[in-house]
């Protein structure tokens, strides 16, 4: 039995994280432009971009869906065909579930998402990984794919059939030379998959530069958009497969059961776009002030792990001394959340000292400048 | 290349719709209470309920989702256990993807929604039909379930893996007596799913009472909630398989991929709730409306098919008057819309006369009077 009284709360539920400077890497690529926030006001409703239903999502062109998904996600990612999903990680299980047999074993970036392997274990195909250098760099180096493909043959008597890299991946912000990746895949005549969730939206990104067979993109992780909501962009060659029309129902794409992302995500990925498409101009000053930032940590003795100098936003950081504190402290390691939210600041996991990752991406320096002399005025009061 | 022009426009997209009396059965459950639509001004950013993520989005506190998927839903639904997904058609396949095997066959009702179709040819599996008893009701009768599931076993040499009843149906918005559909695929030991996107959120329904193994329900499209979201509930025996943890990340579940609907979805999905569980308690009142206005309808010559009296707020009717006029007029079957439209009623889909299905939910008796007048006046016009 449900009592009414348990229910009220519900109906007014306040996000406190919006008062703060959030730096947490989730977080900084999925605001929402205030254009878009508008947008909701009158898309919120469920099913609100179906007033014009044609068929299928993509097809609709009042909101302007059609355009969207044909010619503009096309030209943006630079690729033939492109689609909505509920997300990336739905784009991956998507190819992988097209492209791969039970059994198959695909060859991924040991630095890649939990959902590349939970996608594949969904999938039924098994993952060889391509490791990295180890602390502290964690770098993938491009050449041993060929190493980790080469094995595959080896040990299963076929090719994988399926490359995957994570570009960057989401603890170390790391940007591996995805076109080389891309080179050695296609010298096996193996397609590949490029996991740009924390790629597009926020850096140039283009999947014809790359040469990578299909790319996906987050729509909540960095392209402004409402959650969840995601897109994948594939080579015209592959349309047939990823996007196989249903026998009885002739105009439906089965791998996408028909419709994904209707309503409230989807009309906040096309009103955030242009915003999108503007902030990607301004990437070499966020890598600036990503590495300005790392560098200001580091003299107050925490230790960016990862590519240096890095290239991308989204930094991993060890910080012992944080560490330290923790270990007296009678909050334990929840000292530092608690001490950063004093200072306004949000985003590092509770809980976390030793080692955590944060974002820069979109923080004026102004806003990073209070970020870092949080962190040291917390030094300096233990 | 993608011209900054070319991208204006995408900035300020207005629903004409929301001005008008709609009837599309797709949006009358979806429709968002204020107090959601307060909700999305603060949580329309991508990731907005991951400020304090605790590793699944189900898990989360704050907001108070675990509250709500571990208390209230199952309550709600009378189940045991109960995820969020993406929509009822994605939990329609997680039902398939985990409970059948690659050529199993299921047996579903003749009027399941295209979705079952799809998902069913994405997990491989094949379809026997229940059919209905044709025109006017097409209505599914229970015991033709038995028939069904002895033919596959006959033609198979085994019985099917899962047993689905659409509940109501979207096309005639049919209520078949479920219990009895159960109470059949129990005796066969098959699990039974329920299919109750147009059901959960409208109307009274309880799980425990029907006895099915599985139950899905639709956020956008009869819980007021932001588009695309949805609610599978399970019993307790099935928890392992629906929701088998992946290998690596222990705590993830393998068949939703981590996370689902996270952001504006799974909120407005929250704070409509209490909104919802009021609006059940008069569904009553609904189903007066539906056959109030079905009776109306009829009066000016439009046949209601499916159930009478009905017993749902979806209706679908045969209108061969207007379906005259369309022969005649250069607007050819477009001219109902554009009619309608002109005395502020709009959801039937553009091009329809001879069939078209429309619903009643949460529209006032004043306002369906309005439908009506505008339904005589058209015919009286020409």
């Amino acid at each position: 039995m449900i009592r009414k009284e348990d229910l009220q709360k519900f109906k007014n539920i306040k996000r406190e994280h919006l008062k703060f400077i959030n730096i947490d890497p989730l977080q900084r690529g999925g605001i929402l432009p205030p254009e878009s926030k508008k947008a909701l006001e009158m898309w919120g409703d469920g099913y609100s971009v179906c007033d014009f239903c044609m068929g299928r999502l993509d097809l609709i062109k009042t909101p302007p869906i059609y355009e969207f998904v044909y010619d503009i996600l096309p030209k943006f990612l630079e690729i033939d065909v492109v689609r909505i999903t509920n997300g990336a990680r739905e784009g991956i299980f998507l190819v992988m579930h097209s492209i791969c047999k039970l059994g198959d074993t695909i060859v991924v970036d040991k630095n890649a998402h939990y959902t590349t392997y939970v996608a594949a274990e969904r999938a039924g195909v098994k993952i060889k990984e391509v490791p990295n250098n180890g602390y502290p760099e964690f770098k993938i180096n491009a050449e041993d794919y060929r190493k980790a493909i080469e094995e595959v043959k080896k040990d299963t008597g076929k090719l994988p059939s399926l490359v995957l890299l994570t570009y960057p991946d989401g603890n170390y912000g790391n940007l591996t030379d995805a076109k080389k990746v891309g080179k050695i895949a296609h010298e096996y005549k193996i397609p590949f998959l490029l996991n740009g969730a924390y790629a597009v939206g926020r850096m140039p990104i283009s999947a014809k530069e790359i040469d990578c067979d299909f790319i996906v993109g987050s729509g909540h992780k960095s392209m402004a958009a409402s959650g969840p909501i995601g897109i994948i962009g594939m080579k015209k060659e592959y349309e047939e497969r990823l996007l196989k029309k249903s026998e009885k129902f002739k105009n439906k794409e089965v791998e996408l059961l028909g419709c994904t992302a209707r309503g409230a995500t989807i009309i906040t990925l096309i009103t955030s776009f242009p915003h999108v498409v503007e902030r990607i101009k301004k990437w070499d000053e966020e890598v600036e002030k990503a590495r300005w930032f790392s560098g200001e940590l580091e003299k107050l003795g925490l230790k960016q792990l990862g590519e240096k100098p890095h290239n991308h936003d989204l930094m991993f950081f060890e910080a012992s001394k944080f560490y330290e504190i923790s270990q007296k402290h009678p909050r334990k390691g929840y000292f530092l959340y608690d001490e950063l939210k004093k200072r306004g600041v949000v985003g590092i996991k509770p809980g976390l000292t030793k080692n955590f990752k944060l974002s820069t991406y979109g923080l004026t320096k102004t806003e990073l400048k209070k970020v870092v002399d949080a962190f040291e005025d917390i030094l300096k009061k233990f």
